[in-house]
């Protein structure tokens, strides 16, 4: 078995499991925590679909399991949940704590080209290639999980993980979602920063890692089954850190198809926020997941 | 206006305020968090009816109102949430934060008789009488709540509380719920510490804040609208601290109507179990509130 387990509770009817496991990708101990809806367990094990939550600055796996409220709605519909951590932890590079918003728990889900962050902070290889294979193959968990029906949402940098994994790897999440994303890191500060630090100083890599940019390279007619919302109270999105606008408009001018953006009245960039949603998030993957 | 509003959220649809007021009961400022739901708000503010929530040992409102889940179902019911403190905070009286289950965040909702904590530790009088005064009487909060239709539930030492205002109160709440309560606490080493603390020695004196106590003496047939749930997983259970089964048996000796017990499999005493079951606790006040 892959994972050591630090703590098995039962809610919503199922089981959420507090894991660990050593990442060769990362080189460290990487957290996540999962959640088994009550059709995975009863009466035998049996193969759910799979939604992977990506959280936003200083999160761990713990905040959305706490907060967000996905189970509530995976738990009815048969949907297991996994949330991963926000980077690394323990690698100890230089300038590695030193701001809240780059290095430990700011990763952006991005392989790091630049030193001291390219041995470790390889977190698109790590979600995409290495999670998957150690999950899906795992003896205990595995069995658990349909590895052909996978879908991803986000909050925040998460929601900028989420948009941008499924974006780069077309095929391997059936259906994608964001609440307050940075959708167009490469003209926010965030997202300058981060880009910066973990790519270098040419603008034109960041690109290839930026949902706005993706997204606009998308064809004509392609179906990207995205759903998006901002709360309009949301004080990063006042301060252009989250730019949906942006998202919005690549999307138009490229005219691809399923591409919903919300924005919410009055709401703010917390998990208040994000509960009051998250049943509906839920809906749009398990709908492109085959169970609604 | 009585209170101090230090943040307005808007989660589910309504508005979630966190306030302070100043208690004439307890001496202090107290701090209170208050869900309305869209059916008090719109389109102009209509009175509700209103669920109060007690927390657990060491928690301040905020525990549950992020963690609980309570907004979900109130929101969709028409139903107004309010936590309160589990204390009054800043006394600086001896020995009030030596421990995490007595003093500080440990009222156990009583009005203490004993030194040093006669003088500010009220939370009955605080609760049943200065708050809905202050609450229902407020020119900006008053005229979302429907004074006359209120109940109560809570969590641990909250659902102690709970149970024991509704049972000392009759007539004041139209039900009654409770999450692995501490239901028999004169039997128990928590409420044996809290009750000689802040009661004295008298044994005698303590049955009358002792929900299984209290329970034994309603009458044959009396309806007590009363939901209690308590997970098989939980520890303290375990450990005799909630002595559910001594509930069960002062009310089949009593001979009451509407009293439920659950015992619900391989729950803990976190927020994990009571979040899984907010949506029932919110159907069980709202069903004797006349929203269902």
């Amino acid at each position: 078995m892959s994972f050591t387990t630090k703590a098995t509770i039962t809610t919503f009817g199922g089981r959420l499991l507090k894991l660990s496991h050593p990442s060769k990708t990362t080189t460290t101990p990487m957290a996540l925590n999962l959640y088994l809806p009550p059709a995975a367990l009863v009466p035998t094990p049996t193969r759910v679909p799979l939604l992977i939550y990506l959280s936003g600055l200083t999160c761990s796996p713990e905040n959305c399991t706490e907060k967000g409220f996905f189970q509530h709605r995976a738990s009815q519909l048969g949907l297991a949940l996994l949330w991963p951590d926000t980077s690394p932890r323990g690698l100890n590079l230089p300038g590695e704590k030193d701001a809240w918003d780059f290095g430990e728990a700011a990763s952006f889900y991005i392989d790091a080209t630049q030193e001291p962050f390219a041995g470790g902070y390889k977190m698109e290889t790590y979600l995409t290639k290495e999670l998957p294979e150690v999950l899906f193959g795992d003896e205990e968990f595995g069995e658990y999980l349909d590895k052909e029906r996978v879908s991803i949402t986000g909050h925040s940098m998460g929601g900028h993980g989420a948009l941008t994994l499924y974006l780069k790897h077309r095929g391997l999440y059936k259906s994608v979602s964001a609440f307050a994303p940075i959708a167009n890191p490469s003209q926010c500060p965030w997202g300058e920063k981060a880009f910066k630090g973990y790519l270098g100083e040419d603008r034109e890599a960041w690109k290839a890692h930026d949902a706005t940019e993706l997204l606009g390279k998308c064809e004509k007619r392609d179906n990207v089954k995205m759903l998006v919302d901002v709360g309009t109270g949301d004080n990063f999105y006042k301060q252009g850190q989250l730019l949906p606008e942006n998202l919005e408009k690549a999307a138009q001018e490229a005219g691809v198809e399923g591409f919903t953006l919300r924005y919410q009245e009055g709401y703010d960039h917390s998990y208040y926020f994000m509960a009051s949603f998250a049943d509906e998030h839920v809906e749009h993957a398990a709908k492109h997941l085959g169970l609604l």
